[in-house]
């Protein structure tokens, strides 16, 4: 931290820093500073420390008067990219209707793989831009977008160029998912190992050949998928060379978290039935849990994943959205993290982690989710001084702005 | 609706208007158009129904492009003025801390009476100004606050100053309570009687005659105020010739809706422990139930407030976000109204409706609430087109913005 450049694009003085770089509380700086120059981060520290000249050497000088700054956060798990809503739905059921009537009303997963089906690539990023507009308004500067209501080749590209062209518009990285299965197209309803192969040997290896893939996931439950069917599309990833992730554990046990350990996954999602040896098997593969409070929320659950079994074991716990019209239509990342401290017993500490250092992980990317020399600058700046804050306060604009990595490049 | 004016200040078309003004669903008119004049609505109905020359009338006339618009939402049960904030307590609990640790460590209510009253009137409209504005940024324009974090004559008026600061300086109306019956302040740890005479008989009149008192409350509770310290207070009020409110049926049922409805109370809030005598009570005297599903979030409550109940004998519904350091730190009416609906099964409508007229009621005022000639012209415009989506998303930036009596009346 001795070599001091002719010049930086940005400083920033008088910031509290939540650098997640050491085991110290939140790796807090309290009198902190923190330069950046062509999209990295080039210092950071305490303040007593910056060499006395830096002021001058920087381009840009931003005094915060004590304001918290964080890595942008990233959310690892979304389905934002998708057609219509099911606002009515929401009204339907809680006007009594039962899910049998939702459906004879076009209720369900199918409704939206039929919106998402009908709208052209316009109509889909139209639609889909402020679900990611909004996500950026507290304080995410990277998101993972999975396909999965298309579940025909045609929908399922578009629904993965959306989410590239989204990325390219806000100038934030999104990772795609190829999430071929997610449900059964009611096409295939009598076909089911025809979309199985279908969505195997023909889908994913069609569209990771056009680069719109960057992982694969699968919904392993009794009304999805089954660990064989999920088997073989890992098999077709490890083929293609492509990372693994895996929705796992939701509303029983199939044990898909060891097998997407077994694949070395990136990370097994959901996990509320996560057993010990589930647990065991991702600590060793270094597989991220992905704890996603918003769908529990939303659904009522209450059998909570076992958060001491993934502190006993070591398993690193990351925290994410899952932001979807079914359930979880939450468009907050701070959301879900402060969900994940009131439901499910996270420390805010830990839960910020989740949605900082241990989401990059859980996304396979080593260039961002702390503040340390060398990373991203994608930097989110808080109104608040304390990250607990951030958790503690529900809802609320509490953020002041961001400060992306590509834009700094194009300044 | 045939007198139409010379002038309107303003004229929106294309607008989906959830007026709550009579029976339908949301009061919804779908192609609407709604005409502002002096701070109040002028017109508001069926766009094909405006005469053909309407636009002309206008000084500004705007297109909403089938944008929701509803009445400005009212807050109608907040603690938003205080002193410091409890994230630090936030972080202990979850980090294993006891409710012992946390007093030992300065913890609980006494810490936000602490700094409420170290805080000088500048200070304290300076921290808190900013949670107003939050609640404004998700469509609110009428806020309740309530003291009681002073819990001595010079503090308790402090708030309330404050209380009435933000109003003007947001250009809204903040409706005061009086709540030194809040909490026993430890200086009166062994006198507790010297305490309710002290606040009845005392700061209740003084605060009354400096008009900074539009309505009297009580935390009627086994671990705050008695039936009888309650009844005190609303003696005192009755007196004054204020209005009554209470904290009733949280935790415990202590009877406290039956008390009071029999003053003819503006509202009982919380309730979840309310019995059906108290429901009646309630029915008969037009005292509307004001839910605060943050606080039951929050805490983690699994006893559910009787909603089947409320509905049976015709209460009233309001949703409120119950804005405090300790127990509910939401900082958005909107996620309070999601809330209602996830976990207390309200309708989207009936939580809307408790957003809007019954939480006018609630107030007491009947001049705003729906979208209604002659009521006040605060209206929120949203980003999304039915008001169930209001409720279904959770979070994200989803207001457009508002509409202010007063800003027009300015214009
Ligand atoms: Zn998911
Ligand atoms: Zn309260």
């Amino acid at each position: 931290m001795t070599s001091i450049p002719a010049r930086w694009d940005y400083l920033l003085l008088d910031a509290t820093l939540a650098t997640f770089a050491n085991h110290a509380p939140y790796g807090l700086i309290s009198d902190g500073a923190i330069a950046l120059q062509d999209g990295h981060i080039a210092w950071v520290g305490r303040r007593d420390e910056l060499p006395a000249d830096a002021s001058s050497l920087a381009h840009h000088v931003q005094h915060l008067d004590g304001a918290l700054v964080t890595p942008g956060l990233i959310d690892c798990h979304t389905h934002l990219v998708f057609g219509g809503d099911r606002a009515h739905e929401f009204d339907l059921r809680l006007n009594g209707a039962s899910y049998e009537e939702i459906a004879r009303a076009g209720g369900g997963i199918v409704s939206t793989v039929k919106a998402t089906r009908a709208a052209d690539e316009d109509a889909l990023y139209t639609q889909s831009l402020p679900r990611a507009q909004a996500l950026l308004a507290d304080g995410v500067t990277t998101i993972e977008i999975k396909s999965g209501y298309g579940l025909d080749l045609d929908s399922e590209r578009r629904m993965l160029r959306v989410a590239r062209r989204i990325g390219a518009s806000l100038g934030i990285t999104v990772r795609t998912t190829f999430l071929g299965l997610h449900a059964l197209p009611p096409e295939y309803k009598e076909r089911r190992a025809d979309y199985v192969a279908l969505a195997c040997d023909h889908m994913l290896p069609a569209l990771a050949a056009e680069g719109l893939v960057d992982a694969v996931d699968a919904f392993c439950e009794n009304i999805g998928f089954s660990r064989e069917e999920t088997q073989r599309m890992f098999e077709c990833a490890k083929a293609l060379g492509l990372p693994v992730k895996l929705h796992a554990e939701q509303l029983s046990d199939l044990d898909g978290a060891a097998l997407v350990a077994q694949y070395h996954g990136l990370s097994a999602d959901h996990l509320e039935y996560l057993s010990e040896s589930g647990a065991q098997a991702m600590a060793a593969a270094g597989t991220v849990a992905v704890l996603l409070p918003g769908a529990f929320y939303a659904l009522r659950e209450t059998k909570l994943p076992p958060i001491d079994l993934l502190r006993k074991h070591g398993v690193a716990m990351a925290v994410a959205t899952d932001c979807n019209p079914g359930t979880s239509p939450l468009l907050s990342l701070r959301l879900a993290v402060g969900m994940a401290c009131t439901l499910f017993r996270l420390t805010p500490e830990e839960a910020l982690r989740g949605a900082t250092v241990h989401a990059a992980r859980a996304l396979g990317l080593d260039d961002r989710g702390t503040l340390e020399v060398g990373k991203r600058a994608d930097l989110a700046i808080w109104q608040v001084r304390h990250p607990a804050e951030m958790c503690y306060w529900i809802g609320g604009p509490l953020l002041r702005h961001t400060l992306l990595a590509t834009h700094e490049q194009a300044a």
